[in-house]
Order: C-alpha cells, then structure tokens, then sequence
C-alpha cells in the first residue's frame, strides 16, 4: 500500500495495483466474491493473476483459461481516460460507502462525473419505464425533496420514472448506474440526460467493462448496484415482476429501506407497488415519509469492507489441494445452493482448504454464487 | 322472559317488554350505555321507567325529565308495521350477532327486510361520496366476490363507493344503515336502492326513531352501526377526516379488521386510505385479500351480550345514593374523559354506587360517555 490516507474512508491504490485488479476482475469467471477470495487468499491481485491458470485448471475447467492481460488493462484504462472516467477500488477514498458493505460488491466502479457525489448519503428512486404523468411527476416531487435534504439520488437512467427522478436532482446530484460500459449508455433517448448529469454535480457508474453492451442479463445487476450504494430505495409504480422489484429486493436483502408509493389496484402499474407494501415496504405518499426514515440511517460512519491488499503477509503460489478433497466437495454440492458453512462441517475440511476449492470450481466456471454466500454447482454440470 | 328459545342465539321480548325497552331507550338522555345499567340495576326496563324521574332529579336534571309514554312507543310501533320494519332487541334470535359484541350497541335495532340477513357474518364497505369511477368499480369487485363467498356486504346508502358496494350486492344480500329512522332513508336519489334492498335478500336498518330525520352529527353514529355489524370494513377511497375514516376507526377500536384500497398519493381521494394503510390497515388489491383475512373470523360463534333482562330478582326502585357521595362523583369528574375503575379507586365508593350515581348524571344530562367505557362531565357543567 502507499499513497492515500488510511482510516475510515480507505487507502488509495498504485497505478500498478489498479491494473493489477482491473486485470483480475476481467479474467475469465473471476466475479467479486472469488476477486475477494482471491486476495485474500494471495494477498495481492498481482499475486492471485499468477495462481489463476492452475486453479482454473485443478477446478477442472473445460476450456483454455484466459488471464486478462496488462495490455488489455491499460487499454481499459485508457478507454476511461477518453471517457473521461476513472476506476475506483472497493477499498478506496471514493468509493461509495454503502455499496462497500454489500456481499459481492464489485472492487473496481468506473466513474464519470462529480467523484464526491458517489461520497453522499444515495436514495434510490425506480419505477415504471412506462410511467404515468403521477408517477413520473410523484417520482420528481421525491427526488427533489431528497436532493434537497442533501440526498445524492441513484436511478438507472431508463425512461420514465427513472428519467424523472435524475432530471428533477440534476441541480443537487443524481448517480446513474449503467447495465453497460460507461461507454454504452443506454436507453439512446437518455444520452443527453446523461450528458448532463456527469458534466453537472451527478456522476455515472458502471461495473462493466468499458465497450461492453448491456444485454438484458445484465440490467439485474444493474439493479444491485442501485440498490447496494443507496441506504434506502424509493418505488414509485412497478408492474408484477418488473426489474424495479427485483431493484427492491436486493435493497431487502442488504437491509436497506424499502418504499412503496401506493396506487390503484385496477392500474397494472400499481401492482408490484402494492405487492412490496404487502411484503412491508414503507407506505410513501410524499417525500417527508422517506426523509423521516431514512434520517438516523445517514448519521452511521461506515465500516470499511473486507477487500484491502494487506501489508506484508502475500503468497504467490497457491496452496495445495487434493483431488480427494475436490471430489468431496463436488460431492457434497448439487443445483441447490447451499452455504459454505454446511459444506464444511459436511466434508470435514478445513474452511480454508473449502474457499479454495470453491474458487477453484468457480474460476473453471463450474460454481454458481448466490445471495448470503449460497453455491451450487452450475447447472450443466 | 318468556317464549323463543335461549341459548347462543338469545331469547325473544315479550310485546310488553318491548314496548318497554323502546319507552326506555326513548326517554331522555338513556343512551345504549345507561340502558345497560338500567337493565343491570333495576333487572326490567318496566322497572327502569318508574325510577328514571327520581334518577334524573338526583342527578340534578336541569329541566323536567321526559319519560316516554306507552301511547309515544305504541305509536312508533305502528310507524314501524306500516313501514314494513321491526324492532329486534339485543338479546333476541335475529340481533345482529358481531353488533351485539361492542360497548354501547343499541338495545333495539329497527330493521326492515330479509331478516336473515342480519344473522350472516357482514363484510363493510364504505368510502367517498365523490368516488373515481376505478373506485367504484373496485367497491364493485369487493361487494360482489364477498357476497359470493357469503358475506352480507354493509354499507350507509351514502353516494359513490356506498351505492355501488349495495349495487354489486343486491343478490347476494345486503345492509344498509340509517343515520336517520328507517322512513326517512337519505339521499333521496337512493330511495329507489334502498327499495331494491329491502325487497329483496337485503336489509335496512336504524338505531334512531322512525320519523327522525337525519342530521350531520348522527351520521358517525350509523358509521359505528357499520362497523360494529361488520366483521371487518374496507375502505375504499377515503380522503383526510372523512366519515369513511370513522367508520374505519370505530372498527379498529372494536378490534374488527381495517382493510384499506391503496391510491395514487396525487389523488386526495386517496390520502385517507393511504394514511390507514400507515396505520397498518391490510393492503387491499383485491377481494382475495379480504376474503382471506375474514375466513378465520367468521367461523366464531359469538356470545351473547350482557343486556338482557333476568328471571326473577327485579327491583323497581332505585337503591338509594347520597348527596354527599354524589358531590365526590362531580367533583372527581372533569371534562377529560376517564375510566369508570379510576373513579371507584379515586372516591372510594363501591362499584355498584358509583355506576348508579354515574347513571344518575347520565339520565340528568350531565355525563358524556365516550369509547372504551370512559366518562367524563358534559362540557356545559
């Protein structure tokens, strides 16, 4: 570690270590909790890329294992810079800190825009793409209240709700969370929306790589990513199974507040709305209702996250496992996750030796992570 | 007590006896309330008459007290056949059964039509007067799947959400409450409905006389006649100090369910429903909401009530109290309600004397009684 001040808000990462971990995270099925897995277990990212090759292969992947390399990375690097993007780590100043908090949080965020507004308290404002004018105007009328209240307010840049809660916190700060590279924005229409936000006192972020196109796989992370950086997330009209519910339920899942603005019955876009304030959601019928709740919420100083390179103490080769022990994990794995603890206690061996496995079998792309620490074994297994 | 069979479903009035219950309910100042402690103390209300003049001038009645007389009740008797109506008391086979069960239900219910339909397990729904079109519709809905689950469907005549929860259930069966007598139903453009209702599986009902004409502070009184009928109240539209929202409170305090329709918080139609629903009122999107809520409650048999006029042990003059006992009841009381208990503990007096002496300042005119049994001096003391 060096430059950067140490405490409560991080410690800032080399050049080196940046592309070290940008280079890790780009590998092949390294996601962020094997990146944490990683370092922990190597110390350093730089580390970890060395040890990748033979992971993968005892984890017993089907096909070559690809490293991300150090051009690749600068490239990356350099597609922010023309950007005008940076790369911020988990363990960094910068990096907002309700989003550190979260099970898998990515280590790397590109940023685009006023860097302090990813330091704000963050509401989270979604909704319908097909918003009505009282929703699109309740949403604004929320937004607005909340920049005021010294609120940054997160959304995901789509048209309606989303679109009115960015433009109505245009002046006090708004985050959009990008499903695609920061390069990528979409939906087109929202360009200059957008534009507008990273040029003013918002910002732009994004977990994926730059040149990616967000598919439609990928906007559920999307939705994790407003829902991890915002200590509470507004819905204002959502249909049965729409992306805003799933935006809630990672907002559930990481204790964060959930709000509901309610709606008639009879309108399609009231329905997931009225669902989340039968799962209990907080009943919002103006902006004082969220304000109150969230008030005590943005007194906290936020502990830092577990994913630091540490002084000292690295390890460059990985330790050894044994193919007893590999079977014995494949063995005690099926489709349905499970946690890592019952893995352990099932197999007898130790939890070191079973993180390691498990990153093994997901470097190979043959785990599956799910929420609260749970692994399955892929699928087409 | 003579003919009709006892047990759960009660025992049938005498003519005689019901010319007396409807004298005393008439007579000055005898509220629900002091009808029970009449009945309790003096074991008839043929007793009770003769003693209320001697009461009242104890209590210190300011003006000459009016007993009603055999002819007044006779005559309301033959207002009531002529109508078409009947008067049930508390305690006999056709009283409604959940009505029976709060404090202060009327000693005799008018009641013109089906008659059975006072004995089914009743679902109330109220709401605006001025309701959305997608209100009614979903009154509509509501009214209509729980007549079909076999609920009598309440509701107050009113117009809007009213009207279309009697409409959707005129087949299946269902209550209108008065604020007025049963011969003067309001509004006048729902006198044709009522006459649906009361010729078909409906009925009408009224705790007030036949000829009063209704006035706006005894509505809240038939919103308590609904939700004290009801199992449980759906609220469907209601904005800020609504009647609807009486209705809701008076069920709440009578621990019935409070079913809420959530709304656009833009529509001040909504505002009531939205606030009840922060009140925890059951988020309604549908009748299935309801519906499931409500099947455990209507498998109860309820017991019957403490008004009824015991076998044997009558006393027809009041036993007596003092002046100076009398003076520590006025002096005790204020004009903040308090508990009946508290006056006991606070003056010393026996329970029985200071149910009496309360009684006595009741009937003089100088006791308001108010929910959950609490007391207090009328204001113009």
């Amino acid at each position: 570690m060096s430059e950067g001040s140490a405490g409560r808000t991080g410690v800032a990462l080399t050049e080196r270590q940046k592309i070290s971990w940008l280079r890790l995270i780009r590998s092949d099925n390294v996601g962020p909790i094997a990146f944490r897995d990683l370092i922990n277990h190597f110390g350093t990212a730089e580390n970890a890329l060395d040890a990748l090759p033979e992971l993968s292969r005892r984890g017993g992947t089907k096909q070559a294992y690809r490293v991300a390399t150090v051009s690749e990375a600068e490239r990356e690097l350099e597609a922010a810079r023309r950007c005008g993007a940076v790369f911020i780590g988990i363990g960094e100043p910068g990096y907002p800190a309700a989003l550190r908090q979260i099970d898998g949080a990515p280590p790397l965020l590109a940023m685009k825009g006023d860097l302090k507004a990813a330091t704000r308290p963050s509401l989270g404002i979604v909704g319908s793409r097909n918003a009505s004018v009282s929703g699109a105007k309740f949403a604004a009328m929320i937004a607005r209240d909340a920049g005021r209240a010294g609120y940054i307010v997160t959304s995901g840049l789509a048209r309606g709700i989303d679109t009115a809660a960015h433009r109505a916190s245009l002046e006090t700060g708004t985050i959009a969370a990008l499903a695609g590279g920061l390069d990528r924005p979409y939906p087109p229409e929202n360009i200059g929306l957008l534009d507008e936000i990273t040029a003013g006192r918002g910002l732009a972020i994004s977990e994926m790589p730059f040149g990616w196109e967000p598919r439609a796989r990928d906007f559920p992370r999307r939705n994790r990513l407003i829902a991890g950086i915002s200590l509470g997330v507004a819905v204002v009209e959502a249909a049965h199974r729409s992306g805003s519910l799933i935006t809630a339920r990672y907002a559930a899942d990481f204790g964060r507040l959930v709000f509901a603005v309610p709606g008639s019955p009879l309108d399609p876009r009231c329905h997931g709305t009225n669902d989340l304030l039968k799962q209990g959601a907080i009943v919002t019928t103006s902006a004082d209702d969220v304000l109150e709740a969230m008030a005590p919420l943005s007194q906290f100083e936020l502990p830092l996250p577990s994913v630091r390179e540490p002084e000292g103490q690295t390890q460059s080769s990985p330790a050894a496992t044994s193919d007893n022990d590999r079977a014995a994990i494949v063995h005690a794995l099926g489709p349905t996750p499970v946690e890592t603890d019952d893995v352990v206690r099932h197999t007898g061996l130790s939890p070191a030796q079973v993180y390691l496995l498990l990153l093994e079998l997901d470097l190979a792309g043959r785990l599956d992570r799910h929420a609260g620490g749970l692994v399955s074994l892929t699928s087409v297994e």
